[in-house]
């Protein structure tokens, strides 16, 4: 454990996962010693609320980034791009939330429920690295999270020969703009006036979009590739095979997966249950005859992926159907990310 | 095809479904000599719009039904289980759209464009039976309709092996009231006022709900149930390997579905979209570039089932996906009736 409090900046702390992250870091009690919180020059000027103080933001700077032990990022991939190399070469450890560095080999991608022990293994050689990806780990993309530390334990016990995943991902996973794109949408659909979009590529209120991200050349979206090739690495199984279909639904905040598994070894319905609610991260939320399982309104602002739904699926040998929600903010991106910098401290990164 | 107009009755005229009917039977020219709409004693005294005319609307009765050709119902099981008898009984064809005679071996479960064949083997004998379903036709649930649209051209040409489906279906599929209620929580949402729910088992407004219908001894829900059930007597095929999950989303009108499809026979992509195109009742909508996909904003208020986001999936030999969208209140049900209707007059039913 660190013997001492950090110094730790914010990239995009003005954001709604950088927002999120704020108050995580309060509630667990995360040894903050300094807090520099970064925003875009958009954003320059304004405050962000930690623990009862107000403390300015920042923009971006070399100058800035010095002295800082860990460096959250929860920007864009762009943002990322440029900055995470300069953060984690001026000798901070970076935990970066954009999709930059996720698939790069020498970056580990972590979900501390499933493999932290990828995080540890690395630690003592990164600090004598000098290149500079030694020092970052990645979070995975918001859909991906609850997904494997849903998917891990029932990998562990049973195995898992396929996966068919379809979301259903809320407004928020486009950030403030975009939350506030969706209430102004609905607002205008409610008093019959024109409904006009900023950030979708369609309107989203009372709509769902099959398209999140942008479209590669197999037709497949940058999310669905995100949500299949990110679930490989963190689980180990570069060969999983898993396909996903991700849609937008009008919803503000939490992501909910249908999720259909074939696994490798025979199972009672029983058992899954009471493997996932001993699972690190998992809260089971299924009794149909109380109306009990996953959704936005139960499951938004707080930790647990939530999973409900559990079902055998008789078209298969060994078949499963199961239903989660995460909070997209939380799990999905700061709560994970503070939880990867437990881990650095954990495996002594700043001893 | 039928040398005069028929007399015919509508039950549930008032309902969303009824409705929508009243206005297809126009649209297509239907051969409608008097119009006849019940509703219940709740709605009695309404009066329904039908070709520039008001017709009130009557409560169910034996004598109201007597010397109709034909009687849609689109109300509830209850009503259905009630009156459906004492329609057909009294010698009129009847279209019924609740589920209560959709299983029935003795009733033909009809969605034109797939098995209409079914309905014409049928007619001749039917005239002739003492058995009131002898003159009754179901319509199928209307998550079903617009599944089997598509998976029938893709059977007839490769074969099915298997089909997971996730559905995402709009509030209208409860009625006239459900969407009332959505509205309103919606309304209240934004209004930073308590949301009540009076429909739905929880809250729908920005919120998913993973039960539509009520549970079943399997921890299915009736409407998953109907999706597998219905899907195998439309498509004759009573062991089709098929399971899905049913959720409710925050959307107004249209049922859209996520549909994972494993085919017997190998197929290239393009070789589906051609045989989609020119599947009947279909509309191909896949043109990513042009981010051209199914959704609400565009199949509402229209009759074919829009279909794209066609890709293979890897992580099968012969693997599928695609996305596909459809006014629940036309082709769903009230279209699908009508059609139904159609095919009755085609089949000398009223001869």
């Amino acid at each position: 454990m660190v013997g001492r409090t950090l110094k730790i900046g914010i990239v995009g702390a003005t954001g709604v996962v950088g927002r999120e992250m704020l108050s995580i870091l309060d509630e667990r009690k995360f040894p903050v010693g300094e807090l520099v919180p970064f925003a875009s020059s958009r954003s320059a000027g304004k405050e962000v609320h930690f623990q009862g103080r107000k403390i300015p933001c920042r923009t971006l700077s070399t100058e800035g980034l010095k002295d800082l032990d860990l460096v959250f990022l929860d920007a864009s991939d762009a943002v990322s791009e440029q900055w995470v190399p300069q953060a984690a070469g001026l000798g901070a450890w970076v935990v970066d939330n954009s999709a930059t560095y996720r698939m790069d080999p020498q970056v580990p991608l972590i979900v501390p429920e499933v493999n932290a022990s990828r995080l540890f293994e690395g630690v003592e050689a990164s600090k004598k690295s000098s290149d500079f990806r030694a020092r970052v780990i990645a979070g995975p993309n918001c859909s991906v999270a609850p997904l494997v530390v849903v998917l891990k334990p029932l990998l562990d016990r049973w195995g898992i020969e396929r996966v068919v995943l379809s979301t259903y991902q809320s407004t928020s996973g486009g950030g403030v703009a975009a939350m506030e794109d969706h209430r102004e949408q609905t607002q205008a659909f409610l008093n019959g006036k024109p409904v006009v979009t900023k950030h979708f590529p369609h309107p989203i209120a009372f709509n769902c979009i099959p398209q999140v991200g942008g479209f590669q050349d197999d037709n497949y979206t940058s999310e669905e590739h995100k949500t299949i090739r990110e679930a490989r690495k963190i689980l180990g199984l570069p060969d999983l095979r898993i396909t996903s279909t991700c849609i937008r639904v009008p919803a503000f905040i939490c992501h909910a997966e249908s999720v259909n598994i074939e696994l490798k070894n025979p199972f009672e319905i029983e058992e899954i249950k009471q493997v996932l609610q001993s699972a690190e991260g998992v809260e089971l939320m299924d009794d149909p005859e109380q109306k009990a399982y996953p959704m936005t309104i139960n499951t938004m602002g707080r930790d647990p992926v939530t999973v409900g739904r559990i079902r055998k699926d008789e078209s298969l040998k060994w078949g499963l159907n199961l239903w989660l929600c995460s909070d997209n903010l939380r799990k999905g991106a700061a709560l994970n990310g503070v939880q990867i910098g437990e881990k650095l401290i954990q495996a002594n990164a700043f001893g």
